[in-house]
């Protein structure tokens, strides 16, 4: 992007680097993001970005409200993503005048879901100094405290939390951000890796690097699933042997891995690019799921009883 | 207490037993409380307490609001207390007259804190049946989920509450009962024990079985302490010691042992009872941080350098 | 009050004239206010009353917040009191000049529960115009609309709320103004008059004229019931007969007579005055539910059964 | 629906049947719905539809929230519907395995706005027991207690409300459903029928059986009437002329008959197949209101004068 | 409008005339608004429009919600717009019978964003009398009480809110309607016009008469901009340089002028008619900005330094 | 406070020294604040104070909530005070061992009202570095950005508030911190100086230097005015006159004096102390209204017309 910045005018992005560093310039000053760091940069901040050789990451917009911590509930003041490892940066500037050069400077806006052009003569990262708290920022991933149970049960995902999104009705997100990072499995009584389950949400699945805990195959750094509202899903086969018949001592999950989640309380739509160009849909996704061997052993049909 | 009820017209009970079970008869039926478990009863309920040998235990009386779980956050829809593990009775009756007996059936009403009684000639607990959600539970700690960290840092003792009585002020609690169960102690990088503190709440504790945690001498079951607003208070010396220096692997915390809080926003005055009459005040208590030593080896002074 | 006026600075008077006509001068103007009518002065303002032969009535102060109207919920937009029957005063003014008196004119403020008095040589009624809405208030309770079941089943006395003066926890009233007026009376399946009952609230009740419909004998126009918090009450036990034998035709409750309620979540206290000096308690209060008899025939004792 | 399941991935199912019982299997077990008793599946519950002979009736769907009671307000603890007559089913299962046949067993998802199958080897209904409170229910609409005005006046037909869903800006609803079911109509000094009105809401009203109130001839069970948004409309002409002579005396108003209203906040299209396949249109609608005659006597022309 | 009469289904229309006076017949009596007035007309009113002579303005329609004063936090009790300033119409009708003529009244509903047409035989000003407070009002902007810095600094446009249209996002608005009316500047250490911004909402701006504050040449009465989301703008460099160099003594601002703006937290598309149609867009509008001059004078590039 | 420290265990206090500048040190570090600025020190923190030469001032102290900006509303993102002008302290310790001294260090609690001695052989000033917001700070109020008509009328003082401490009930206040700084008055066609009041709030006026602007002769630096709830006050009899024949030009106000209001939703009690002991009543305060003279000139008496 030399000689060129772009800026949202419809919301604001969550980047999320997988493979490759980011450089980004700012108004408010320069980022340096790494894969396992998130960066957010909000609606109208102008931004250029700069990469050194293969890059890849997932990009997800939101419009009308932005992103906050959870509010902690019982959890207290401490826990989850804590507010003081959120990096701001400091500010920067040049003062450039490319008025000389026939092509200047590039603007672009994404408005309206378009894209447009506007040309100038000098940088648009001529911003001395600033203060107030709209502000881009990244948060690296290995700060985050992960909570959980520590006796029976299995917790919600919402557990995992980084970043949310709320929504217009209280106790929805327009789109949570969560990640299943390294910790200790200690619960018992239990299956301990994701449960099986359908739910109120879509949840769009990515993977910074190693393996995913409930599907340790085909599902690679860099890639995506998708399980739409209400579509039930959960460990593959294999997976669900092996943790059924695990002892529960405790033991280090997800070691090594970073995988995250973009959850939303709207229906996700797929675009024509990603189901028809891009040619790299799965077509063997669900077998994943086809091992599974039925292990009801009770009698073939039964009330409950009166209530 | 034969032929007699009583019940609390200025707020509710939460009945904390310790030693002893209570066989408790209230309108809406009855309820069998042991050790471990907690009762609440709240304003206008008749009951009556039989208890079998020597019985022993804490009440808490809470004005102007009811005990509610809290609110979860992203810990989600399960976890800590859950709403199914609360028993209410099932509707019991009886059709006595005790019009023949010079005595009758006593009425005791604790009103504006002093104690009426009044006479009848049936017994109260005349109610064939009933609905509604107005109701005396019980419940048992055991059941209570227990969550914290499972990476690194030190939870907030929040992370612990079993019920809440909100206040009027959004976030502040007339009472939050909090326990400390056994669970699993994994959380690295950090002193394990209740960290050393003083806070905005007063810290009345309990010990129903076991040894407390952070104080395994001279707390003994039935006994209390009383930390009061913004008095600091944390490990004994002993605890601390041995602390500091264990290595942090995951571990079995507070097994076979059972303490409790009431933690209140308000400030709590101690009785003329429980400060004269009652002689079992441990004069030895701050004894117990004297052994603490200083481990400071930087240098006399100095300031963290400008912000 | 010749020359003489009143203003609390501690909080609102409600007033319910039970007897004789009061002709109140405030610093807005001049309301005529007969029995049937109440009438609400609030902190502050300064009032004057007259009266011509025997006077007599009730008078409600609250502190820290301001009557208003219940909010309708399902009953929508129009029923029980409706805003445009609250009468506020023409302005009216006069241009006194009393130095030449030596009485002058006597200003005497309620603060902090004692009594002060102040001299002026000019009349407080001097305000020549005004706007705003913090205004006195008259209201004639004949234009309630009495909203109740046209079914089955039986309401609370809730539904007869004129007024509410909101406590710091929603859905509480420091004190809801509460009447029994004419109405039809047409619940089918049920015991229509006020079921016995105990509850959270204190229930002062007064007769402004009539028989009230649930004690026709023993409670006269001007007098008063206290029912403190979760003490039990209901009808006198000829009403219970008669109300459980009657036909349920639809039927004119309550014509001719006009009972109120001053209903509190806090707790009343009686003062050394009405306990000692007034000497009109009556003893034999708890006799009208001495003849209630027991009508109940089922087995000695029972559970409902497993739930 | 033989071996055929289906779940709404969008929103909530309200049906109404009006004629032939429904025998609907859920996932938490069965629900026998006959014409008067309302159902709510809500999404992603899978479910299965028995008839036997004729069945119509109407469905709404709502997205976005779900079905609550409505907030009472004044009307207190008790009224309208009461939570105890809400019924879900108790736990039913069936373990069947078909992967013999060559069908199997069709799980149909309406997803976007469009039906998607998938084909499995087992029931889905294969569920053995269940708790939370995320589950189908049922409710008789003569369990509903009719509250209205018992002296004058005529209330808002939100007093009907068996069920909300409420929109986002507060107090107003995505639907309300709505009953005017059989009960007394006592008040006086005013027109009992529904008022000749328009407003904010999109009315959508059905006819279980009977003969609605408001219009008797030509508004037939099963079918349904449309008054959009600010539409203005009201009794037919021989309702107002009847309502206009009768003597104010208790009558009970509605018996024998069961009309119902979903009443929307949003405005509500007309499909292409309502509009044009299906031939039902009542053309001579309007003129039900063409015989209303002008009775109006003042003078022609007339301000009310200063405010 | 003679005999013809229009309602807006779907939302609430803000007028601002800008040259001619509109005599707006209503269901609830009589306006008269003339350019520096404004007023609103809500869902569901028929009103007819009545000019003489050239007429033109601007209107604004919203959805889903109505106007409202803005909550005045500090401001306190009095300041900005007064409610008392706000008129609605007395009572008036006419009672006209136009059975004999062929065409009758026509009455023109905008639903759905298309018009439908009825006729009728009177008129639908016959509304004789009317209480309530969903009416139409009209307000001289003359009344506004304008508030702003009167020592340092700048503040930002919405302390010259008139009315509010608040969005479902606490904090949001539909749209504000903001003026800038004759004031005094006293704000020192400060640049005076409105500063270089780009911002959240959009902003379309009108001028009523005389010549808008922040760009003296080609903004004329009755023409409009548009500076939407994000899109950066400010005073022209005309006004830059005096406003740069002016001594900052006590100045009368904007005297003999008044501008607004429709300020929008949603993105306004621009219809085909005003893109294509309508000949009027102004293709130097741009220009105003190009004589903005650099006048930076440090170094050409640093960073703040360390945080 | 040579080796003592104090904390407050039941609430926070608010310090404006008026002569002297203090020299605290905290927990989280130093601060220097001179006259004209302000100090928060809250609840539980430990501070010590030094003074050189004679030192006098204003202490609040509030229970429990804490002081918070107040929200702006219509006044935007800037104005009043910036949050950015609070400034915290610079982590400070100091690692003393006193064990060999026979005083050691003083620690005072004040706890319900009375003071708490502890010593320890330490200094509580030990800490090394801290995080979080829960900081004392300090505000020079010339920082304020006053905000005013700056057209007509008359603002209320709620415009000056600097901080506020919030009640319980939404929009009033324990305690509001309001300051009279110097700033423009351009406000026409009003009476500029504070007008006649009597309001719900209690008001404690001090002077930190110069005149104020409504009272001045015999109000000094140092001294301090109470007006209760209700009670009416106003400017004196010398600033009406001045005030009333002004000429309504742009005008410097308050220039050269600071002075400032403890503004309370609760009634103020004063201490026996301040009654008896301290002997500087101004009993000749009233006087200073006694000047006034009525300028009324209308009619005797008479009503405003019907309504």
């Amino acid at each position: 992007m030399k000689d060129r910045a772009m800026y949202n005018s419809d919301g604001d992005f969550l980047l999320v680097p997988q493979q490759g560093e980011l450089l980004i310039t700012t108004e408010m000053g320069k980022l340096q993001v790494r894969p396992r760091e998130i960066c957010v940069i909000q609606q109208g901040i102008r931004f250029s970005v700069e990469v050194t050789g293969p890059s890849r990451g997932y990009i997800l917009e939101v419009w009308g409200n932005h992103f906050v911590l959870p509010g902690l509930g019982p959890i207290g003041a401490n826990g989850l993503a804590n507010p003081r490892d959120f990096l701001t940066p400091v500010a920067w500037y040049e003062d450039r005048d490319l008025s000389a050069e026939s092509a200047g400077y590039e603007i672009i806006s994404k408005y309206q879901g378009a894209l447009f052009v506007a040309k100038q003569h000098h940088s648009p990262f001529d911003v001395v100094a600033w203060h107030g708290n709209y502000a881009p920022y990244k948060y690296d991933l290995a700060n985050f405290v992960v909570v959980n149970s520590v006796s029976v049960d299995h917790m919600d995902p919402s557990i995992f939390t980084v970043l949310t999104c709320p929504g217009a009705k209280a106790g929805t997100a327009l789109c949570d951000f969560v990640i299943f990072p390294p910790r200790w499995g200690v619960a018992e009584k239990t299956f301990r890796p994701p449960y099986y389950h359908r739910n109120c949400m879509s949840e769009f699945m990515g993977l910074i690097y190693g393996n995913y805990e409930a599907k340790e195959e085909g599902f690679l750094p860099g890639g995506a699933t998708l399980h739409s509202m209400m579509t039930p899903h959960g460990p593959d086969a294999d997976c669900f042997e092996k943790a059924s018949t695990a002892e529960l001592a405790p033991q280090r999950v997800a070691a090594g891995t970073m995988s995250f989640m973009f959850e939303s309380s709207l229906s996700l739509a797929v675009t024509a690019w990603a189901n028809r160009i891009c040619q790299r849909l799965d077509a063997n996704y669900y077998k994943c799921w086809q091992g599974l061997k039925k292990n009801f052993t009770g009698p073939k049909t039964a009330s409950s009883g009166g209530k």
